[in-house]
């Protein structure tokens, strides 16, 4: 597949998903949505423990792209919003821990696109929104991702207001982990990505699938899930390597790194 | 019906649900709830876009009326906190946008209007508390909305030591949107309505219906209903409305305002 | 059963469980396990309103002890992991209030503890932290307790990272109530549980157990559940009791205290 509006660049260790197209805002057309998918299944396939998702251009992403779905019939809308769901349900599920670089204003499917990313960093020149609520289609899936991110009260305000809240306010409120300032944001990121990629990546990538599946879970049944996953995962060769080498005071060797 | 208790004011743009009865601290007994369930029933069926519910008197309210409820037996009870809960689903359920203007203490049933608003302002003047917990009727219902709007740890100190906190920290928590100076409680109100009963009408109720039922259900199953949600609202005259004007770089002008 | 880990104070208000094994850290191995699970349940026995979880040592708790583990096969780790739940489980389901009292580090099952009591004290000097994550071994049990109380990015950031989260911003994320000077620990955990085990405890410890309940359930359910424990409770003595002394301008009287 060729890369039109994407950049993957597969590292030794990391790899980094660019989004590039500047002049429609990075608005997630069917195509860049696409490319997006096909670039993280790349990603999922590669060796990397870790994935930077930034973007280039004045906006991180502008959402959907409404040339692609003005007078468009329900039928191609289903696909299109599949398409997307697809997308931000793949990033939870490739192995690897996925870190969103937002260096600006994200709304509306970018928006959801950074919501649902692992972790999130934004400079302090970055915004959300959800503009939807204050137009006439109303985001009811970028608030998907967004209001099992923040609580209730919050996460109608951005619904219904559809206004911008700041870097610093959706790290206030859980939306992103860090706000930090502009020249700081490239070297932020990797920071959080490298603290966040030690270790086996083999326990991490299976920690990843059952953290969130017990999530959604009440209490009793994340348990019993948790259980089974963390008994199991025991009698793997990493978590034994970790258990000796903590016990012998050495440096734990991965067999999968 | 004839109202006792509430005053109702059905606007052009936006009504106001003002609960008059300060000398028992706006206590929601039977009667007190009936009246504003039918006032909020009327605002359904009207044109405003957004409600605003506020209160008169010393205390916002004192949630339930003992005096009411003193040697009721179960039955009794039983249809008095349905009527409760009818009163507190009804107001996530209207079309409009209802925000909670708070001047004052709001306790047990009080606080759970508060929490049940889909936004809330309130005065640095007022106060939240769930005070069941430390008398000898513990606040089960109150703590519903409360609860599902902050974390555990804050919804148990809350439910269980009864003390009342500060709007700054209700703010903090997420259980209000605002805590601001008593003189600028109206117009942070009206401001934040303003902002929030922006855009089609139409697609906000909806929009509404849709964010409330996807946020209690888990990610997978929130985009199943989400995704067909804004697929079918896509094909709306507002929808496609909204998405001709930007791009025409015009104002929309909605069907349904 | 006698105690080697564990010291169990119960006094007439309240008691305290102490882990005593400060040259391991407070691991949880299975006996230092099954005696607080045997402590706690002492407590639950006992006419105490509210009860103190706290630790000797450098370390409130390491979490599990590597020593009990290493080399065990699947089904030890399964008896292991389910007296760990047990335990976990334990807490939230005893009718009195508990605190933990944390002045130092709490790790992996350790920091699962803390979010397991209903409350939690720490001094600033205390840290919480979920290491499997950047180790051979994801802490995928004590992420049950630790991501049903804060947000998902930051539950993400420490079960990726492992990293160390000072208490001041543990409650700002509200995975405790409090972080406070060392010197205030003790008092400051004594004024909390004064202020949660006022009241009849009757009302309170089945108010603990429907808040717990309705809090894991869609609003609608949780308003099923919580309506009939309210109506229900209405009709204890202790209820009637609180509701005549209010109307009465008099102190009350509960029968079970």
């Amino acid at each position: 597949m060729e890369f039109n509006y994407v950049e993957l660049e597969i590292g030794e260790d990391r790899a980094y998903v660019t989004m590039n197209r500047p002049e429609k805002r990075n608005a997630l057309s069917l195509v860049h949505m696409r490319e997006l998918i096909e670039a993280f299944s790349l990603v999922a396939g590669s060796e990397v423990a870790g994935v930077v998702l930034r973007a280039k251009g004045p906006v991180f992403s502008a959402g959907h792209d409404f040339r692609d779905m003005a007078g468009q019939d329900l039928f191609y809308m289903r696909k299109l919003l599949a398409t997307c769901t697809e997308l931000m349900t793949l990033i939870g599920e490739i192995p690897q821990v996925v870190v969103a670089q937002v260096h600006a204003l994200a709304t509306a499917a970018g928006a959801q696109l950074v919501a649902s990313c692992d972790l999130a960093v934004a400079s302090k020149a970055a915004g959300f929104a959800a503009p939807g609520g204050k137009g006439g289609w109303f985001c009811h899936t970028p608030m998907v991702a967004i209001s099992h991110s923040i609580g209730r009260k919050r996460a109608a305000e951005m619904a219904f207001t559809g206004d911008v809240i700041d870097a610093i306010t959706a790290a206030q409120w859980g939306l992103i982990n860090y706000a930090v300032e502009p020249d700081e944001l490239e070297s932020a990121t990797e920071d959080l990505l490298s603290r966040a990629t030690r270790g086996s990546r083999y326990s991490k990538s299976f920690g990843k699938e059952i953290l969130y599946r017990q999530m959604d879970l009440p209490i009793d049944k994340a348990y019993d899930l948790a259980v089974e996953a963390m008994a199991s995962a025991s009698q793997t060769q990493d978590a034994q390597e970790g258990m000796s080498a903590f016990l012998e005071k050495r440096s734990p060797k991965w067999q999968h790194r």
